[in-house]
Formats: C-alpha cells, structure tokens, sequence
C-alpha cells in the first residue's frame, strides 16, 4: 500500500461514528479510573487499573497517531485550537513519572483526560467556545471589581492588621477576606471583631457589600442585556427583511402595473392627437 | 343496565366539577392527616387518622377505577403520562405493609398521594411539564460543571485526603465537599485547613469557585436569552403577520383599482382606434 | 359660612402642595421619634418625646378629618384602598393602651405609622401596587413549591426524627429546617449530623436542593419573560400602529388619486362613445 | 517662547498616546507600592517604596499642571466632572502628614490615586458613568426596603432587646443583624435564641425574609426590563425608520407616477374635448 492509501485508511477510521464512540467510551472509562483509584481497593483491583491505565495511554497516542497521518499536511492538523489541547494532554501523559517522586504530578496530568470529553462532544465545544467569547465582555468590570477589592484591602490592612494578622495581615489576605465577605461565608464574625475595636467600622463592610454587590448586579444585567440585544438585532432584521421582502413584491408589481398604464395611455394620446 | 350504560354514568361522574373538587379536597386532607402523624396525638385521634386512612385508599381506589372504566377502552387510560403517575401512586399505597417491619416505607409510599394534587390541578400540570422541558436545555451545561466538579473532586482528594480524610477522603466525599464549597457554606473553615499545610491552595477554591459560579451564570443568561427569544419568536412573527395583513389587504386593493384602470383604458383604446 | 364653603376651603388645604408635605415630613419626624426611643435617653427628651408623640397623634386625627370632610360624599372617601389603609392606621393608634400592660402593642400600633409614607408619595405607592400585582403571578409556583417542601418535611420527620429531634421533631420544625437548608445556612451541619447514621442521607439534602433552586430559578426566568412580553406587546403594538398608520395614510391618498383616475377616464369614455 | 507656544507644546503633550500609557503606568506601579507596603519588607526597601513615593506625588502634581496649563482658559479644565476628580486626588496627596500622628490617613488619601486608573482609562469611565445613572432607578425601591428594615428593626428591638441586647439592643444594631439575616449569614442562630423565649418568632424571620427578598427580586426584573425597554426602543424605532424609508420611497415613486398619469389624462381629455 502506498502513504496516500494508508492516508484515506486513516481518514476513514477517524471519520468513523463508531470510532468516535469507541474514543468516547475510552476517554470515560478513564476518566472513571482515575476517580476510582480514590478509594481503597484490593491489590488485584489496582494491578489492572495500572495496567489499564498503561492500554489507554498507547490507545490515545495511537488515535491522535492516526488522527494526525490522517491530514493531508501535518500543520493542518496544529491549526485547530483543540486539537493542539488534545495534543498536549495525549504528550503530557507519556512522561515516565510514576516510579519517581513525582507520582502525584503524574496523576493529575493524566487527569486532565477527563478534559478530552469537551474536545470530543460537539455540543460540549461549542459550549467552552461560548464561554471563552463571554470573557472579554466581563473584562472591564472585573477590572473595576479588583480596583474596588484592592482599595478596601489596603484601607483593611492599614486599620485592622494590629486586630487579627490572620484576617488583615497583608495585601493578600486581605483580598481573600474581602472575598470572603463578598461570599457572605461569615462575615459578621470578621466584623464583630474589627466592631470591638473600631465601633464604626461596619461601614466599611457595609459599603464595600453595596459596592461589590451593586457592581456584580450591574454586570450581570448588562450582560444580559447585551446578549439579547445582539440576538434582537439579528432577529429582527431577519423578520423585516422578510416581511418587507413580501410588501417589495407587490409594490413592484404595481409599479410595473402602472408603467403599463403610462404606456397604453400614451398609445391613447397618440391616437387622439392623430385623430384630432 | 348494560355496560355502555354503565360507562356514561362514569363518565358522566368523573367530568363532574363538583367531585373532581371533592377528590382535590380529599387528597389535601389525606395530606394534612400525614402531616398530622408527625406530632404526638392521643390515641384516640391516632385510630380515627388510621381509619381515615383506610377509607382514602378506598377512596382513591375506586376514583381511579370509575376513571379507567369511563374509558372506552383501558389503552386510553394509560396512554396519557399523568394518568399512570396517578394509577402507580394509587396501587403502589395499597400494598400491606403496616404490620411489617416495613411501616416506615409503606409511611412513605402514602405519602406519595401529596403529589397528586400535581396532576389533578391543570396550572401545576402545566408548570411541572414546563419544568420538566426545561431539562434538556441544561442537560450540557450540566454535563460541562459535572467536569469541573470531577476534575477538582480528584485534585482535592490528591492533595488533601491526608489533611482532612472526613472532607477529601475519596471521590464522592470530594465531589460533595466541592458541592458544600459551590454554596458558599462555611467554604472558609475547608479552605483555612489546608491553607495551613499548603499556604497556596486558596488558588484551588478560589478557581473552582470562579469556574462554577461562571459556568453557571451563563448557564441562567443562556436560558433567559432562549426563552425570551422563543417567545418573541412567535410574538413578532404574529404581529407583523396582522400588520402586513392589513397592508397587503390595502395592497390588494389598489392592484384590483389599478387592474380596472386597465381595462377601462383598453376599452378606451378600441374605442379611439374605431373612431380614428 | 355654610358647609359646602368649608368643604371647598378643606379641599384646599387637601390638595396644597405645601400641606402634603408638612404632611410627610410630620411623618418622617414621628416615625424618627419611634427610632429614637430604643436608645437609652434622658428622662427630660423622654417627656418631650412622649408630648410629641400625642402632638403627632392628634394632627393625624386632624389631617384624615379634613381629607374626609373634603370629599363630596364620605363614601367616596373609602372607595380608595390607600384612604382605608390611611384611615385605619390613624383610627388604631387613638387606641388608649399606654397607662396599661398592653404598651408594647401600643407601640407597635403607632409604629405603622412609618408605612403612611408609602400612601403619601405616589411613587411609593405605585412601586407598592406593582409589588401587590406580582403576587398571583408566583401563586401557582409558591404552591408547587409548598407540596416540595412538604414532602420532604414529611420524609425529614420520618427518617430523622430520632437523630435530632430539635430539627425533624414534627412538621412545623422540619419545614423550618429545610427552609434553613434552602438558604444554605450552615446546612451541612444538618446534614453531617444525619449523614453519621444513615450515610445516603446525602441523596435526601443534593436532591432537595436541586429541586428547590430548580423550582425557583425557573420561576425567576417565568417571570421576567412574562413581565417582558407584557410590555414588549404593548411597545411593539404602539410602533407598529404609528408605522401602519404612516403606511396607511400614502395607501389611502393612492387610493384616493387611484380614485380619480377612474372618474377622468370614465369622462373620457363618455365622450369618446359620444364621439364616435 | 511665548505662553501660547508652551500651552500648544502642553496640549501635544496631553494629547500624547505614549505619554497617556506612561501616566496610566506610574498609577498601576503607585497602586502596586501601595500595596507592597502592606508586607515586611528590609528597611532598603522602604526607603526606596518612600522615595519613589515622593516621585509619583512630584510626578502627578506635574502631570496635572501640564493638562490645566494646556486648556485655553483654566475654568475649561474644572468644567469636567473627572478632571476635578483627579484635581482632588492629587492635591489631597499633596497634604504633608508623614511625620505627624496622622500618618495613616496620609497613606489612605494616597491610596486614592489607585482611582485615577478609572479616570484614565475611557472604558472605566463609561462603565462607572453607566452606574451612576443607574443610581437613581434604585431609589424608590431602596427607600421602600429602608421601610421594610426600619418596621422590623423597631420591633425586633421591642420584642427582643432584653433577649440579646448586643444583636437587639437599639434601632442601629437591629438594622445591622437585618443586614446580617438578610444576607444569610448564621441567621438561624438569630432565630434559635429569640424562639427559645418567644416560639412564634420564627414568624417574624420568615416574613422578614420573604418581604425584603421578595422587594429585592422585583427591583431586579423592574431594572432589567426597564433597561431592556430602553434599548429596544432605540433599536426598533431605527429599524422601523430604516424599514418604512424603503418602503415610502417606493410609495413616493408611485404616488409620482399616478400624478403623471393624471396629467397624460387631463391631457387626453382636453384633446378628446376639441375633437368632439
């Protein structure tokens, strides 16, 4: 056989909706190898999860193997941002790390397998993609957002340090008990210590409640109203175009209907002025 | 009589507003009375609410046969979803288990009967076939955060079982953890304790509580932008249809005018070229 | 001066803009004064409050006597809902309890007083109405919800009674702890304590939660749609009559001149039968 | 050079792009110093943070001078909202409280030049302009829910003060643990306390809740669909021009094509008129 019979064998295979089944069942039982490994289980139970593991590592080389023969030019198949995340994942797992010290890195990068179910399902990519799309449109306000965390983290570490290191001790924490509060995950506690102290001070939780949450509302609702408008917008345009489409047509029709008339009437004009 | 007889007599019952709101009130007070058992009663009450019970099976068995024998044929009866809903919850609480040691489930089994106030109100019909369509819609979305749980329900047992095995022991302890970290449920007490061992696993939580809580906003943002565009669908679709309606009524009109025009002016025409 | 006089001079006072908010800012005072007797103050501002607080009373008797006797018939006084809610906030608060045991309830009473604010400024209480009128929208769901929260209660009771009998004790106090479950309030608690003797318990907490916030959320989606269409309908039924109208009005001068072509030309057919 | 000269050289600077992002720069590195200081850090350090410091005042001071120089008239300058914003921040800094006993109000005044970061980029700007305006919106409705706050603290404080005065004990700290229950946070150990006296209180939690969740979720949907209805407006009335403009241009055409017709008739009857 010569490569570009082997080549159509491969784009065959990779085609294949059972194939893809197949891939799909592998990435699964997988995935749920990796989650029973959590429990405790008996030594022969582990023997043959290791040696499946080992299988399913040559089986997802072999499919991206072929998934890659199957191109016509090997950069083709780098030029689509999921098959480079395939890629990565099917590489990261081939490195021999098992008998080192590294045995925990190992396993969560066979993890990410469990990863390969988006680039898999159609419905799951276009999902991911959707989401990656929305990010940008939340880029300012989170902005915003930080620029509002990061000054009351500053104004919290300079007045509640001395009360509770633990809670105000630097920048850092100081953003993670803001977040806290943010969470509304006890922060009446947080409160009623700094309270005792300074009686004033929940007004600065107070406020950055307000802020934080008026900003959060904000940004929700002009997304929302964002994605509609957009949805509207080609919605509409598309209802107008049809139904003025329809109304186009009968005016051309009168249109034409009435040139007609100046036609005939100059044929009249003509005869009467002759007969005149 | 002979049986056709029969059956409009049953049919003629079970159209009746007056017992289908005699059934309604029957199975709210058979609900009320399984409310009622969960407080301490004089014994005298606990035999009259036994009693009771028995008369409501009674009850319910013979509503339900009077439905199924208004039908024309027993096929009809359970051709429709809610009338097998009703007949399971029926029979299914006619099993004896009160003597047994099975009291609690048979308990439990009755209280089922609650759930047919669902089917015999028509507005809650309409709202869990509602809810129920709804599903799908999420069905990826919730495929796409059971991912992100699983990924991070491995990682935290990776790092974390030897912390604190009560929360991160094996995948399904995680994997419910996750779930009490996802609704901001003393997230910090979890955090704090492994932030003392690794001081930067705060990246963890705090990752996975963005990616959840993001996922799951779109997903809200997504139904609400479908569901608005459904309707609006329908609703514009329908108003231009009644204002193009009108148009084109006025349209037809004048095309009808302008076609008389026409024909009067070729009468014109002969008559100008008889009379030249 | 007759009564008809006096009548005209009340409605005068009534409806001068200057009296309406003496009005408010009497309201304002007393319901600051309410406020300002939970702190502890001097005896001397305690008097003072108290003569104050009969001033209010007094004026308030006044103020509804002159909105009633400015109305041509008393009856059409209590033909307003606000005028009745107004009437007996006033009339409950003449009460005489203070001398007796009853003083907490005394206060209570004239502390409805804070809610005349809402009768007094129209954008309150159209807010109000509009609050009163979203109510049936959610009767159906809040009833849905209702037969969810009691079948679990019920379940609650029966599995858990014996664990904790502070929080699955009977009906009322199941209820109350789901309730507290659904606003995630230290709900794993609850559930760890139960967890500890039947170790599923889990399933019972995850599907409550579920199916409550699914309830919920759907009803907030059902909502905004319906409040959406509402006012879509009415805006798009407005733009598009304006439209028509503009449309209609070029149809009908075409229809107009279409019109007076056929008068001409049937002239024309006149006399050019006549000519030949 | 004369003054214009210069002021021309200022306004080629202000207008600078390279200069704006240095400036837009000095402010992240000034935010981020502010924020290191919040660590230990070596004494060198510190003295570099405090002469770097002296820098960015000396820095922003000029900055300003150079963007109040370049205007034609210095009144034009303060006529901006965001420029006497700025102003205010940089002369606030300028304050001299290092050495005295106030040195940590000198720290939070600088702290403010973080906020020069919305000011300076023009998407902030807009997003904090968009949320002013949407301030007032929110009016009504947050003095209707100080109502519903201000009812439920004075009784929670009449009927709970002796209870537990730190959580009840005047009409501040009752609205502060509202804020708490509203939020959620450990609310049931609120209610636990107050029911062990009074076993009916959870009522007034309950209703508490209900109400100002209730208000709070409808001024949600009232802002959504206001703002919506805004949008769709704008977008519909364009549309609809763009739309109807087509379609009155055909109709003008017509209507022009019918008055020729009418004045070949009128000409047509004329000659017929002479020729009989």
């Amino acid at each position: 056989m010569t490569w570009s019979e082997f080549q159509f064998k491969f784009q065959h295979i990779r085609d294949n909706k059972l194939f893809e089944l197949f891939v799909i069942t592998v990435i699964i039982l997988s995935s749920l190898m990796i989650g029973l490994k959590t429990y405790d289980l008996p030594s022969g139970v582990m023997t043959f999860l290791w040696v499946m593991d080992y299988a399913v590592t040559v089986f997802f080389l072999i499919e991206i193997l072929i998934r890659m023969a199957a191109e016509d030019r090997l950069v083709d198949f780098f030029k689509k941002g999921w098959n480079i995340f395939d890629f990565t994942i099917v590489v990261v797992s081939l490195i021999p790390l098992d008998d080192s010290q590294y045995a925990l890195i190992a396993r969560m990068l066979r993890l990410f397998r469990v990863m390969r179910l988006i680039s898999f399902i159609p419905e799951l990519r276009v999902l991911v993609s959707a989401l990656i799309s929305a990010l940008p449109r939340m880029g300012y306000v989170a902005l915003l957002m930080f620029i509002i965390f990061y000054l009351y983290a500053v104004i919290g570490n300079l007045l509640f340090a001395q009360i509770n290191p633990t809670l105000w001790g630097d920048l850092g924490i100081s953003l993670l008990t803001l977040f806290r509060v943010a969470t509304f995950e006890d922060w009446t506690d947080v409160m009623y210590e700094t309270m005792a102290v300074y009686s004033l001070s929940w007004i600065y939780y107070l406020t950055f409640i307000f802020f934080s949450a008026f900003v959060f509302l904000n940004m929700m609702i002009g997304i929302v109203v964002e994605v509609l408008d957009e949805e509207h917008k080609k919605m509409i345009a598309l209802e107008e175009e049809v139904a003025s489409n329809e109304v186009m047509a009968h005016h051309e029709k009168l249109e034409r209907e009435v040139a007609d008339l100046h036609r005939k009437i100059d044929v009249l004009i003509q005869q009467s002025s002759k007969g005149s």
